[in-house]
């Protein structure tokens, strides 16, 4: 596998420093540039190792490069995209860590349209409530999920080149459509962050919310975790995944409409099948993932 | 604080057996009578120390008893109720384990109306997915907290003596009233379990389950925790609060629907707020627990 000469980091946080990190860990990375605009924090991944050389012009900086990660919030990738267009040498690969793929596509192809050859969208599955360089770690990648959404012009050797460096890193390494990846983040992950909130503003919502808050256990502890994630992130996901965010909220307001009537209705035999339902699926679901 | 000479557990499982094993440790019991229909979990009761003695037969079971603690199923409570009501004793304490209280009261009204002076309706807050005399554990109660809700025609000695008992297993006692538990447990734990249940539902439904299944990480982990709940506990939790319960969930639903507006509608600003007003709170909770 050919070694990385020269990796750039467009944001130097926990994704691209794990990356970094990974590959210099694997010898498969020459020099390591991280990009950001955050000085303290550069300064920190230089004492900390995570990069060989910082740099807050991201134009210059990819100058020689020859794979680019893109590792900031989703909503600043296309601002750095036609940033380094110009100066983007002719082959060099262009990844991203961005959480949602359909809109990362899309910038791709307005902001890179020459390149798109080169331009491989990703998704490594490592949500941590950590952020910056600090939080760069060797191992993050190990027995993770990395999902990799290839454009119709991207080329093949392109997706091998970067499915082995992730592979590298110690992660599993999937290809798929985005729509479909998409979707399945958006039942998976999306959805049930959205619904933590709505639940979390219902219960704000109550006469007596300071009794229930004080009362909450163990089951509110764990069903309302990700209700603490961070608001902006989650703003720019549930906004740049809509369309299958929104199907997905629907059916879940059409089933608790359905939950509320057989409750209504005291419709025993019914309402034993819904839970029962849900509950083997949740049952198996955990007996499978312990098997692995 | 007065000794009880004979405690009978109308249900020899977790919550009654845990409460024999600290009253024993605690010195605070003679003898105690374990009644249950499987005659093997009660044997286990006998060997494991949790009861001195055991019984089929309700009835026969309470006479001379001077606490009664029923830790079946809500859903049996009335029919023991009605069985012993000849057989109780006049100045008997009985208390539950119901994790409901509005329609538990309303049992002891209608299947002991002349026993209401010494009927103390009880909810100890220690949940767990075990069951059967097996799991019965010294230390259960150890700073958990046990919500007592006292009829009007509950003695205030009553409330005193039983609360002293709990108190000596380690656990904090509140007194409230039986709407108020119901309409908090609704809040933070019923609906919680009621709304995994529902994404569950919606999850299943989609084209590609199975693929939505395999990529789901910790996030979905912690928030369907719940979702494999007990099937049969939790249609009867949902019938038997249902009122509380309905009035929650449509609230959910109204909070979901102005979600998918905002979302749909691209609203920025509203939709930031609506998500850090539920982030702040869960983070605020977090770190209040946290304090204790």
């Amino acid at each position: 596998m050919g070694k990385v000469a020269k990796l750039v980091l467009l944001g130097t946080g926990l994704i691209g420093g794990s990356f970094s990190l990974a590959l210099k860990r694997a010898g498969l990375v020459g020099e390591v540039v991280g990009v950001g605009r955050d000085l303290a924090n550069l300064e920190r991944a230089l004492e900390l190792g995570v990069v060989d050389t910082t740099s807050t012009d991201a134009v210059a900086a990819v100058q020689g490069a020859d794979l680019v990660l893109l590792a900031t919030p989703v909503g600043q990738m296309g601002r750095l995209m036609t940033a380094i267009a110009p100066s983007l040498p002719p082959q060099c690969i262009v990844t991203d860590g961005g959480s949602t793929k359909q809109d990362v596509v899309a910038l791709y192809r307005e902001c890179l349209p020459n390149h798109l050859a080169w331009c491989l969208p990703g998704h490594p599955i490592a949500g941590s409530d950590l952020s910056g360089a600090a939080a760069a770690r060797y191992g993050l990648y190990e027995g993770r999920r990395v999902v990799l959404t290839p454009l119709v012009e991207t080329r093949q050797e392109v997706v091998e080149r970067l499915s082995a460096l992730w592979r590298a890193c110690g992660a599993e390494v999937f290809h798929m459509d985005a729509v479909e990846h998409d979707s399945i983040f958006a039942a998976v992950s999306h959805v049930p962050h959205l619904v933590a909130f709505a639940y979390m503003n219902a219960l704000l919502d109550r006469r007596n919310v300071e009794a229930c808050l004080d009362f909450a256990a163990t089951g509110f502890r764990d069903f309302t975790r990700i209700a603490g994630s961070h608001p902006a992130m989650w703003r720019d996901i549930a906004l740049a995944n809509r369309d299958a965010v929104v199907g997905d909220l629907k059916s879940n307001i059409a089933r608790l409409s359905e939950l509320v009537a057989l409750i209504e209705a005291g419709e025993v035999g019914p309402l034993t099948t819904y839970i029962e339902r849900a509950s083997n699926a949740r049952v198996d679901w955990d007996a499978r993932r312990k098997e692995h």
